[in-house]
């Protein structure tokens, strides 16, 4: 298993963006008993893994035991530095955030390591405003993801049309514009779930969230919107505990295991 | 001599943030004939280098030999990564660009590793959008740097105010804000300059600028303004080249090695 | 806090050799509540940590919540890469792992980052190999180093010379040399121990094993005669458990509380 | 282009080992005029690059153009960290150098990296140290490396029977065991470069060495003894210079850029 930091010179972004990575390309004696890591030299099926505001990819790796995720489960995991920018394509300063994780990051990781390109071993995770991230661009590059995982999401554009929300704020107006026209727009998960269940091919979804998370409120609405859309394949879990790392821990890994058919 | 990627949790920017430094700490012998690299355990004089549009602080790494410019000259070498802001605090975003270099970067740093805390000691510098913002920010924290090297500089709030200018766009408009506003503003090098001779406490300042660079006329401008100021301790050197790499390892080692007082 | 991976040129051991670091210097804000991390710019107390067989310093970070160790505790981490072996000059190779880690590794990070020079301020600590490491060291460098961890150790001189040893491979012969010779030579902690208990300057010592720990016979053996020298400062702990990453995380992690102060 | 320090467990090694690398997966438009960077989504050609003596992988990065030398040519290019245990196989400690650079550095790469498995695109290279490993390994490992590049070798098995040689010291008795039994052995370059012209499967061999380098008369006998074999495919090159950077990098990218076929 490596563990690396690195950077590549972005086109959406127009410049040098980092990464961490964890690649468990280990023979099976290093890799230790119950592993099924390497086995083969097959391709890696990937997780990308968005960090909560304020976090970055390597915040991961020294705060959960993401690298025996990696080895135990024979997964790649992929983490970049979102930058606080919702993985969304923002207006204002052109950052494609959104565009940069569905397509370009996907496309330089398989260049670069042996990651398999299939569909259904493409996870796309994560926590918080990474819940957020997951879900808004599992749904719109559904061609890329077979899975999302999204616990405790950040889930701001619901309700962002409809009074003093979060997006009053001169930042959140800049990720994500006009309150009023968020609504069906590129920021807005439930257009995104909705266009996905419409396709017919929309990404397998697992969703968390603890009882006494501040998000709460937004998770649940989510959910029922999901439910109404009779979204295939969609699981919702909840728990003790809030907004936090344990509640984090438990839940983005089990979604991912749930996904690999590891779990039930 | 070390060099590394490191990040930290930035209160400033309300995230993780990297750069890249190297640490010229090795003993005598290993330095190197003719280094004067670790010659006791003194704390280390450092440059701030700041890159250009779409690099990042690693950058500076694989294109020039800074590794060679810290251990020969005892020296470490700081590099944070942009992210294309220009390295001034825009009003949208709430990013504090300018703020974080000039003050949070150098404080962490310098709890971090073994720097010198004086003035004399410090260098802001950097190439293109880096000249920029060692012009603008050396100025602006003149109390925290000794030096200015400002080579090459993307220096577009000249006459930002007067026309069609890069401001036009959404992105500059993003950074910079009305471009009507900008003059005077803390944007503005020029006034950052004026302030510091007024002060009587300016850095010395080193700026250059290639016969055929595309962005000569911005920098003859400022020039012309910076020598009206009657600035103490100002170089400016003009040379064949253009916008390029080996303008800017020329010059900017030049600037760094005037303001240790090893070149003259 | 960064978390780095560095290297820099040995003189004892000829080459550029590689270490992991955690330095704590986030502002009191960011380094979260409960945390006395940064609260100054003082010099920052440094625990030194020793990885056992097959390990590495980046090691210590995937597996063991350091990050958190060093945060909670203002507490600056080096971990450097062992090599496999055991921390001991070796005669055979001239590679002198003791050296580098009782005085260079000292020394250069004490120059590249703001450390503490005050020996109560500096623990050397390690998990198997890494305890004999600290054992060993941390005696034989008392000028050095204040505290020591030693947790499941692999106390492999004890009872070298007394019969087919671990000592009779090739491996062992060429780190620890002629069998017949290893007792009071520079190998050799009950000596290291002896001599620091008659300095006067003896660093306080914890040690700990489990109670199905392969190695527990050798770590008893070596309690009998610390215990025998009067050591001053001397605890010994054992507790359920084996030479696994559990044991290792609580009685480290307890170890090195114990030198801070932080517990009883 | 990324350029990443990575580890991993090894096991011929029995511990985590570090290299470099260098992987040129840009889209061609950020790779910059030129350059035939990651122009479609093949497995990518790679050069298994050899440091001499006190060096590690990294040392190339920040000495060498090697970034540059990645990304104009579409090249991986994995920089080990050797320890200075010259590559081969030593009986003593039972370190497998020479087994880890010809198969378990290989393998496990190509299972983290998207590396093409072709032999023809597979180089083996080196300065000083790392010529002598490159023209060992790359004769001996002849299934896996078509193509050799060995500059400046330190070839210290030459004569290393015939007298007070290198070999007299406990250091190179450690790697090279028995100076009277080292010819023919599997430490021999010759030994292998034979074996190589008899399989009818040699790689492509390039060597040079500078009039004033000190170890010319090394080279120059094994040069000698390599057209005795009609070694196929043997280049050799002399020019000003001794054992050095320029020389070294002149060389070593000359005789890349001969086996990639972009040179003659």
């Amino acid at each position: 298993m490596a563990i690396i930091k690195a950077s590549f010179m972005s086109e959406v972004l127009e410049r040098q963006v980092g990464f961490t990575a964890i690649i468990p390309a280990d023979s099976v004696r290093m890799a230790g008993p119950g592993s099924d890591n390497a086995k083969n030299d097959e391709p890696i099926p990937t997780l990308y893994l968005l960090s909560g505001y304020s976090g970055s990819g390597f915040f991961w790796v020294y705060n959960y035991p993401v690298a025996s995720l990696s080895s135990m489960n024979r997964l790649a995991i992929i983490m970049p530095d979102p930058e606080n920018h919702f993985y969304t394509d923002d207006d204002m300063f052109g950052y494609g955030w959104g565009k940069f994780i569905g397509t370009e990051l996907v496309e330089f990781t398989r260049k670069m390591f042996n990651l398999s390109h299939k569909r259904e071993d493409t996870i796309i995770g994560g926590f918080s405003m990474g819940g957020f991230g997951a879900l808004l661009n599992g749904c719109t590059y559904r061609e890329t993801f077979g899975h999302i995982v999204a616990v405790s999401g950040a889930l701001l554009t619901e309700g962002i049309d409809q009074g003093p929300g979060g997006s009053d704020n001169p930042f959140f107006r800049g990720i994500f514009g006009d309150p009023a026209k968020v609504v069906g727009s590129h920021h807005d998960p439930r257009a995104a779930a909705a266009e996905a269940v419409k396709s017919g091919n929309a990404p397998s979804l697992y969703m968390a969230v603890g009882y006494s998370d501040f998000l709460r409120q937004l998770n649940l609405s989510m959910v029922e919107y999901i439910r109404g859309l009779n979204y295939p394949g969609f699981i919702f879990e909840e728990g003790e505990g809030g907004h936090d790392n344990k509640f984090c821990e438990d839940h983005v890994f089990r979604g991912v295991r749930l996904a690999l058919g590891k779990e039930k």
